[in-house]
């Protein structure tokens, strides 16, 4: 907020050349809110500001800024104010920033790095996309069994200054084999003359470098940690990864799960960031997709073309019939896909969720059959727009209806869990996808109906 | 995992009456673990464990328990279990359950805890529902200025057992007025000779206790914090907020924003927890309204029954044009809702967005419209099924899929924004919300597109 509020008089400082006054209000600041004013100034005033930053300030307000900025940033800033950004951002960030770049920036940018950080970003960038290795931090403080608190107090001291964090500290061997972890309350809590083998339980959670970052937010969450350490295959301590890396985490796995049930593929940056053309490639594969599946709607309705000729008044209520079908679905489909991604439906759950969604769909499908019914029994009350069969249609309607929303809800429930069986993202079931699916069913549902019910009056 | 693992081991333990040795291993388990491995037991095997538990661990593990679990486990564990579990939880824990419980049941919880615990529950409880106030707890270590860091930590060790966490620490003066908060590796990096007055910055960010809870992840998200103090309308401490309690909000917002995406009101409990009756309630209120909307359809269908009539072809392609409508609506608002929730677009932005949607609706448009005109033209080479005037039909049709695309992706953008504008939750503006409001517009559209380009030959 506060970078935003203070836009103006910011902007009257960088105008009227007063550096030493602008220095000294942007240092004070909190690196985020920096980042915040950032984006909120062309590229001439962010790179005015972020050279008045002193180095120890200007990486982590860096690191807050949005990838297309730091991007723009980077090319435009000389080359020593890069490198000493490069090299202050803590190590994790720096991995996800040198990821997103092209290969030849990215080079280049380590090429500026001291040569221990060079191999260590070198390592980290080695573990595959979307691993907890891209997630952690190898800074961190170790200690040994043997040591006693107010030892392990005096090493933190010394030691513990480019820790990402001192809430947790590791205990690790001679191997550097992890043997527990120590939340620092166990620490302060204990009296200075214990040694570190009377709190450690030899119980920890930890995760691999190799698992998928949604099971770190998953561990995450069910065990409540603010950091987790990270071991390799032979369960050496390579890094750990901290709860406001894991939040970011959630809330893009959250995105791209809204993104995919709205039918389109997730989006890399945020909606204002990303280029036009790339929104309209994301959003087109699965159009087309769709629209193609969609046009059985329209094969499907050649085939009764014959009886709609004859009973013009079936047609008025297609859309009614399958828009009640897709909502339902996109309810069922809604529920099922999140309970999945949390963890409180599991895939052997199908049995269950399809009994549950068959007796609710059947209730919901009966309140709106009824509904229809009584709209078409009301209506041909003060005119005769259905004919002298109403009741006939009306019944060919209303039972449509029930049979489409049972049928909606049962396909929205279920193609969640048959994707996952198959390997895909459960969220690929999106709102249109089923919406699709049970138009082109729904349809035959309708018409078949209405044939056996109409036959030999309106058919 | 392990609680579902050793469920077997376990389930023998109880049925062999060895409550020694299970007693030692559900001790020696994390709390999460415990929780999980009563999920997957009866009612009466749950008590066993909870009964085995030492005080200290029964209660943590009691709080990760999902909510109709603690309240079945609450009516039948005796009384003096009950008192002790309930004192043993953690302020904000207890604080989330009785809010949850009928208020009878809540009472007679409360009854059971000490003079002390009560008054600070009450206190919890008369904050608002979904306030920064609900989610607090008063369990933290405070410390004045004056104080040296040595000072500091033996406080910490002696008083800082309940506290919720000692990552942070706070310093506030005689009238508990907040000065700073302290990232415990600043007091762990200082010369144990120096004074907080040394470390302290004066700048800190805080919640109010009338803050709402989005607006806690909000803040969490930008600043990178793991716990934020809570000050009162005066600046006075009131408590602590921790981040792993907002990433449990953060997820049921997002949660939330799903399912009203998906066109149902958001269940307050799991999928497979929430009663059938509830569940069919929760969805019946959107999807009658929905409905009911969606008559219109019928409405607008009935005007134009005389040009369906005369040439039924019309019909055929209904439900494909309304579709790709609600399917570019149902792309647009999923963005656009994840954008404005994220803060990633802020409301003054929509003009901005009109412009970017109507310019990718139009491009997604031309491109669908292409394949629909493609489609009639293939068809006609090899049918008569179109007649012979299907390049007429073939453009009515791709012209209208344009507009209704253009058309449905800005009213997808331009939901959210208008609910915002008028007070709603953008979240509203559901899938199943567009496509209704897509749908009879689309159908106009449709309608008027044909009878302008068929008018003189086919109707």
């Amino acid at each position: 907020m506060i970078g935003k509020l203070a836009l103006p008089a910011i902007r009257e400082l960088i105008g009227s050349g007063d550096d030493k006054t602008l220095g000294e209000v942007v240092n004070r600041w909190h690196p985020a809110d920096v980042a915040e004013l950032a984006r909120h100034l062309d590229r001439r005033e962010q790179n005015h500001v972020l050279r008045l930053l002193e180095p120890a300030r200007a990486a982590p307000a860096f690191a807050y800024l949005d990838l297309d900025i730091q991007r723009r940033l980077l090319q435009s800033l000389p080359e020593s104010e890069t490198a000493s950004i490069i090299g202050a951002m803590s190590a994790d960030d720096r991995t996800t920033l040198l990821a997103k770049l092209p290969q030849s920036q990215s080079e280049r940018l380590l090429d500026l790095l001291s040569v221990e950080e060079r191999v260590i970003a070198r390592s980290l960038l080695e573990h595959a996309p979307g691993t907890v290795g891209r997630l952690m931090s190898p800074d961190y403080v170790d200690v040994r069994r043997e040591w006693t608190i107010a030892h392990v107090l005096d090493h933190v001291r010394e030691h513990g200054q480019d820790s990402e964090t001192l809430n947790v500290i590791y205990v690790v061997d001679e191997q550097n084999i992890l043997i527990d972890d120590l939340r620092i309350r166990e620490v302060l809590l204990a009296p200075l003359g214990a040694r570190v083998a009377d709190i450690v339980d030899d119980r920890f959670v930890s995760l691999k470098t190799t698992d998928d970052r949604k099971t770190a937010v998953e561990i995450f969450r069910k065990y409540d940690r603010v950091a987790l350490p990270v071991v390799d295959a032979q369960g050496r301590l390579a890094g750990i990864v901290t709860l406001d890396d894991v939040l970011d985490v959630a809330d893009r796995v959250a995105t791209e799960e809204i993104q995919k049930f709205g039918g389109l593929e997730a989006l890399d940056l945020a909606y204002m960031n990303t280029p036009l053309t790339v929104m309209v490639r994301k959003r087109a594969s699965w159009l087309v997709i769709l629209f193609v599946g969609e046009m059985l709607t329209a094969t499907a309705m050649g085939f009764f073309e014959g009886s709609i000729a004859r009973a013009v008044v079936l047609a008025l209520f297609v859309p009614l019939i399958i828009s009640s079908g897709g909502n339902a679905g996109s309810q069922a489909a809604t529920l099922i896909i999140r309970a999945l991604a949390l963890g409180e439906a599991r895939p052997r759950d199908w049995w269950l969720v399809l009994r549950r969604e068959f007796a609710s769909g059947l209730m919901l499908g009966l309140i709106l059959g009824s509904i229809g019914f009584l709209r078409i029994a009301l209506w041909s009350a003060v005119s005769t727009m259905y004919g002298p069969h109403w009741i006939l249609v009306a019944l060919s309607v209303s039972i449509s209806i029930t049979c489409v929303v049972v049928w909606g809800g049962i396909t929205g429930a279920m193609l969640p869990f048959l994707l996952r069986s198959l390997g895909f993202d459960p969220a690929t079931s999106s709102a249109p996808f089923v919406a699709t699916l049970v138009d082109v069913t729904g349809l035959v549902i309708y018409f078949s109906i209405s044939l056996f019910l109409l036959q030999g009056t309106l058919l």
